[in-house]
């Protein structure tokens, strides 16, 4: 076990509405976990001494800050190499033009080792400490990309897609039953916990039914059950467009959350991306079973054709973390996601149509601001993940982000008198990997500026 | 006058629909414009021989592109210490105790200095080569910035904001009367045309009405005789927000564009930030006098309460290009403005509330593409300001942004296969500052790498 350290400097974290430790004092022990947070500890502090003097203290300069790493709550790990691309096209054609065929390529483990490495290098230096993933129907290529998870040192959970529904898969990418999807979920779970150096459970599976249009009933309840009997995360999407979300309708007579009720795959591990068109009776049930939804507001532009009701859903008591979507959301960085949302939610409120007078345009008290947007990357990720990270709190893991202002390639400058929330205002609104200068997971620097 | 340069590589721009010119060979002469583009040259060219001998080709790698150097039309120069600030206020209270209070300080001609120092290599470094820009209504602080851009390269319009409403100005931060207003803006129009070394013209005066609010009638239309009498640009504000737009009609009986025009402030060289509540007289009146608009849709999110119907606009025949409206927009990237211009054309053309059917939730047929976008920042802008820049074409100046694919603080990475429409829509939905290797204005390399 790595010896006990210290970091000292301005941190900011959102344990419910935004805190500045002005002069925080993080102690971390040797299983990467915080012992002490003192927000304000004075220079005389005789632990800083004794830290200072082990060469085991990271002392924070006045144009540094420290914040949780971000929990992205919704990554599709194969669709990384199409980041930025075909977004105009309608969402049927983006997935059998351009995403099926690319994901179908996974079969080859080479090219799925050099895009799963850049991908999870690319996270980290965009602060990303936590990802959720989808991977393809392939079990080789999914393992790998655990263990690359394992090796960079990033929290994630890892899942395997599946999707058996001979309708809504096509013939060259889909699993050939039920019963084969299932098997290979369960040889993934078993994988991941058996991994040599994860004892810790850095990296963990998922149960990963694509979305209940790609699955029969039949997969949907064994998945159900696997999920159960592993005592494992689930993850997939939920009424995110008007077709998802119709189609489920028509099919199974109910709603998305319903059916995944049903399937047993509603529960308080489980992820559900997006759920744009989730009405009261489904938000109750979320909250009911403590599942979480992972709110994905850069794709949801391109793919869902309206606004999720974010602060209606916040409070309604649902735990909500935020999701980068890759890549239907078109950027890797969870603060430009961040931001999307302040404007998603402000866009609702509004309206957009300047024809229509303004009392008539939007939906009054939609909006959230910056606070709430950094506390979903962080804090509300951690709650959805049901996992002690996202905080500067004792028993937390130490997953954080060092920002510092006016980096070459930063976009983020402090001025002197910012107080704490002016500076994680200028971050959320306008950071990005540039002004990253390093990164933690668990205790461990896994990425660091020129490093 | 410099020698005679040439650079060779793929190059995409955007003419009418988007070009890419693939193995294009642009002459550039000493006077900093094009002389020759032959978009597919071979390599037998003997000019190439010639070129590279002489030591004066830039050869492009497979993972380079150049684009046309983007055109910011809406700047407020000394909002630029506030950027991603504050956002969460209403407009008023953030003109009022943020940006008023902030624009004052101008009157220190060190504080002006170092910030307008800063702004003007930040956007060179973020690819703007033409800037038009608000500065206070300080003029020492204003004839500085012109001065700065000349000095740096860039190209600009830079206005001394008219502002001397009693009632809509505050008390400590307001031009004294009218008159001295305008002898002010005509002393910086003499002051830039008369600064050594801008014999070409790179930095322009702009008469700058703040908004019809904030100014008298009086001192619109002594603004609108200056402009014609001295036949230089105009830059304002027009039907921004609702607020806006009522308060305009309620004073002036009519209309912004009509009440600019009244004043004399409405043509070929006029430039209006916004124009979200114009109406089919107003477009057909700006389309009338030959004005453009500054689309600044990141701002818009914050302050204008609605999307700019951008695609009706364009089909009526307006010239449209793209601002940031630092520090309203939160962004220094005309990129980020490009994205979001397509993101909220998409959230016009749905809608935003999900609890209305899909087809009574927006305005079909509003969206637009990374194609439109990357023309509204290039060549929109070029035609916007009324200048032959955005393109690459022989008599156009050579202004120019060389990215680069996997940088190590970018987030664009172009695919060996991607075409040229490819790569353009990884840059307009994912590319930033990080990915930018080279800018050049003018023919001037002003910005480069590591430089």
């Amino acid at each position: 076990m790595a010896e006990t350290w210290a970091i000292l400097g301005r941190a900011i974290h959102a344990p419910a509405a935004v805190e500045t430790l002005p002069r925080a004092l993080i102690i971390i022990t040797g299983d990467g976990k915080i012992g002490t947070v003192d927000p304000s500890v004075s220079p005389q502090d005789t632990r800083l001494r004794a830290f200072r003097s082990a060469g085991r203290l990271i002392e924070l300069a006045e144009d540094q800050v420290l914040l949780p790493g971000l929990v992205d709550l919704h990554v599709h790990a194969p669709q990384f190499p199409q980041l930025g691309t075909a977004l105009d096209r309608p969402l049927a054609e983006w997935l059998q033009t351009h995403t099926f065929p690319l994901e179908r390529r996974y079969a080859d483990l080479a090219f799925a080792e050099s895009v799963y490495q850049r991908l999870v290098d690319t996270l980290l230096a965009h602060g990303t400490t936590t990802a959720l993933y989808f991977s393809t129907i392939h079990l080789p290529a999914t393992q790998r990309l655990a263990e690359i998870c394992l090796a960079r040192g990033q929290r994630a959970l890892v899942g395997r897609v599946a999707m058996d529904h001979l309708e809504q898969c096509p013939d060259d990418y889909r699993d050939a039953s039920a019963e084969t999807a299932i098997a290979d979920t369960r040889a993934l779970i078993d994988f991941i916990r058996a991994m040599p150096g994860n004892d810790a459970g850095l990296v963990r599976p998922a149960v990963t039914p694509r979305f209940v249009p790609a699955c029969t009933d039949e997969l949907l309840a064994g998945l159900g059950a696997l999920a159960r009997e592993a005592g494992c995360h689930v993850q997939t999407h939920c009424s995110e467009s008007d077709w998802a979300h119709h189609h489920v309708k028509a099919r199974c007579g109910c709603s998305d959350a319903e059916a995944l009720d049903r399937a047993g795959l509603l529960g308080r591990r489980s992820v559900l991306a997006h759920a744009n068109f989730i009405g009261p009776a489904d938000a109750a049930r979320i909250r009911l079973r403590g599942a979480a939804v992972a709110h994905c507001p850069l794709s949801n532009i391109y793919f869902a054709g309206a606004v999720f009701p974010l602060r209606v859903m916040l409070a309604e008591g649902l735990r909500i973390g935020l999701g980068s979507d890759i890549a239907g959301g078109a950027s890797a960085s969870l603060f430009e996601a961040a931001r999307q949302a302040v404007a998603c939610s402000r866009m609702l409120e509004s309206g957009t149509n300047p024809a229509l007078p303004a009392a008539r345009r939007g939906v009054p008290g939609s909006r959230v601001d910056f606070r709430t947007a950094f506390r979903l990357a962080t804090a509300g990720g951690g709650e959805a993940r049901d996992l002690p990270i996202g905080l500067f709190r004792p028993g937390y893991a130490f997953d954080a982000v060092m920002l510092q202002s006016g980096l070459p390639d930063g976009q983020v400058v402090f001025a002197p008198e910012d107080e704490g929330e002016t500076v994680l205002e200028r971050i959320v609104m306008g950071g990005g990997r540039g002004d990253i200068a390093a990164v933690w997971v668990a205790g461990r620097l896994v990425r660091a500026r020129g490093g």
